[in-house]
């Protein structure tokens, strides 16, 4: 639409199918003129229809599996080889929680499940940056985006341990991001988005309760995935550069109301 | 550039010189296919050039000082007069302290310098929303941003009064923007920027020294007010729509550092 | 109860009556050992009970407009004229809206009546400080604390204008701490207290509802005026003289809540 | 010296030597009357003078590895038989980085060393409040606090992934914290603490750099461990109820500073 992307080129992680955030926002990456590859565990892709939106975009599919370094290292060498040169932007949306999948209370976690969890959701954005940063994988002034939730700063009981996960995943985001800032220009930053009726949010206990609350008190209502590509392809665009190492609540102004009327209503 | 304005009606508050984030702001929008009518008061458009902005970008100037509500009034129907319909973005880009001006320090103010001081950057920016909300002046959708800076959340003692009256506009965007929010779909936002030497920058206290600092605890280096203008234009577009109440950093990483290897370097 | 303040002088804002957080952090001064002067303006010392507090606690009144930089340097002169020395802690409870008093709505405030609620809720803690700090009045290690409340950060629509005298407050506590700690080895706090209904709390459009409601997302419920006495001994005994420059929520955990099983069971 | 953990109950976890936050906590706890249990990884309490602190305070041992579900399970047990009931407060002061240790960078990890930090540093806090949780173990209104950095927030490159670790275990408070609020009206929070020259804090590359920094930078000065341990009798006490899911920043209030004076001469 804008040609906002127009030579750039870029890693999508995560879309799964047309309900994905990542899904959305591979379409409005391609809508303004960027090449990219897209990936996602195998599991995910027999699973989803990714190569769907690769048809759709021109794209290339390369699984990876965002726990091995090993797996995330053929995908960046394959990336830069097949998009003919350094990366300009990457969206890391990989998120889930085997203790919620089991049903397992935050209370009462299997450490495992908790271990396996956190190793998908949060350590593999650590190992993406890894590889992109010994790979010297970034084009100058290039930006990295990766999808939480407000859980991590405030509670929302049914999200479990995804909750702590995205705390790390942001902590990630600034710790790591020092270091793409000062050696290659690269901005990292969150969006902390609205709950979306995604395949991953749907999973979450109580989900259409909470998106209800979440719509009564935000004063733009909830934020949807098409609105996220949007915002996602702001940050990925020049006119963003200088913001790096922050959390970015797309939500519709949710994360700094206190109460609205709307809930009040249920109060009185 | 990218047309990502186009179509769209504005007004900015705020352009003296070149040097203005404000100016920076409206040829950036002028470029991007916005139109807009111009505003200062009196005195700082004398002081100024805002004639030779309004030349090249084909605007028309309206002085309106910003404490006076009779002003905004005419200021806000006859821009929607010349524009020809209800409006999509307003920059406030307003500050004054008296007490800074005038070199008394913080802990022993003038009152009355500080009354005014409040009433020019942060109240002018209650009066704006007011004069826009009861004239049901903004376009749904149409976005809202105001400047500030971290002195609002952090103690940077040669910023004065300063930080009391940034502390207090940002609250005011919240406040406010509840309200647009919720009966227009209006958004309502502040942008953090980098110090930056603006006219009123140069003002404060040791500015160079501390622009200095704040470049080297930054990974991405200061914000210039071209940088700025770049991202108020990402926040006035249509990409980011569900963004409201939020005050955004924008300023090279450093509000997220504690200390960078540039600034400890000093210290060992 | 446990002499923690013992051989402490303090001043103390704001006591009303019996509900006040003021008059209940009076008398718990007391029970810990302190001596201090308590002091109100004059309209409401003579609509409220001082002299019954003044009588229980051996205390006597000073009446002050905290409005009145002259007054205030008559207060704290003859506080140490009568407790004999230097001062060791004083508390801020002292707010007003008149656009509340006089429903207002927050978009279409008297700006009048928004100059004197700022001047009353937020300037007059910058003239106590002020005449503190210019008269050297607190001993070494001293503790000042302020009242505040949440909308300072987030949106409670009913709350109006007292969110932006508050986040004004807020910030003078940081700005003013700063020359407080460097110079006199003196902190200064706010709390950030739960609803509360005390007299100034029920003047709130559509208090009772919203107790109700902060006293569901609460996991420890609301905490009183009682509890917030207690709290504020703390920050007024030598376990904490390491803490300055914070806003400290006091609220049963409310600020860290994104939303409670009880608020979504009436949601689902 | 007040008697304000007269009565009380405990476990404390983490006292290396006289140096450490555990053990001077320890000590004033024991001022102030409590009775408790001291605990440590058995390697640890090799390492340390542990039984020197027991001797003195009048307390048991149990070695307990906080990793291990099985070793907290017979902790808390024995706990609750050796004090005769339930317990009213527990301090987490556990941390370690095998990175750190090994001296390997932040953007090189090896992630098994990641996972095992991970685990002894926040994991262990989960598992304690696990526990705690599932044998009633904690008496109404008690209290848990663990210890934190606020490199949680802001980037500090030297502490490396000890960084994302706080962030994980300052959400599991939050987290866990609701739960204990909700069901047993126990309060949990952490404290974010200044650099402290502990054999934890000490193993920092660039320590005493930092520690110079932060102390031109807070302006109080950085807190001491015994300050720490002061604040933390605060948080056990029947003072603080109703403070809960908090982090409480002890830092001679660093982390609402910008710059200071003293910094800035440095810059100028």
């Amino acid at each position: 639409m804008y040609n906002l992307l127009k030579g750039k080129k870029g890693i999508i992680f995560g879309a799964l199918n047309e309900n994905s955030i990542a899904w959305k926002t591979a379409q409005r990456a391609h809508e303004e003129g960027a090449e990219f590859v897209l990936t996602n565990a195998p599991a995910s892709i027999r699973m989803g229809q990714l190569d769907v939106l690769a048809k759709k975009t021109g794209s290339q599919i390369i699984p990876a599996d965002a726990t091995s370094v090993e797996d995330l290292e053929n995908l960046v060498e394959k990336s830069m080889e097949i998009l003919g040169g350094k990366i300009d932007f990457v969206l890391h949306s990989i998120g889930m929680s085997v203790n919620v999948r089991k049903n397992k209370p935050y209370t009462d976690p299997n450490y495992d499940y908790t271990t396996k969890g956190w190793n998908v959701s949060a350590v593999s954005f650590h190992k993406v940056l890894n590889v992109l940063y010994h790979k010297k994988a970034m084009k100058d002034w290039g930006s990295i985006v990766a999808l939480t939730y407000m859980a991590a700063q405030r509670v929302f009981p049914d999200y479990n341990d995804m909750a702590d996960n995205k705390a790390y995943l942001e902590s990630i985001a600034r710790s790591f991001g020092y270091y793409f800032g000062r050696d290659f220009k690269v901005r990292v930053n969150t969006i902390s988005q609205s709950p979306t009726p995604t395949t991953a949010g749907n999973g979450v206990k109580g989900f259409d309760g909470f998106i209800n609350f979440s719509e009564k008190m935000s004063p733009l209502g909830n934020a949807s995935a098409a609105d996220c590509a949007d915002y996602t392809i702001s940050l990925f665009s020049d006119l963003t550069k200088k913001v790096t190492l922050q959390n970015l609540f797309h939500d519709g102004g949710f994360s700094n109301m206190g109460v609205s009327d709307a809930v009040m209503d249920k109060f009185e």
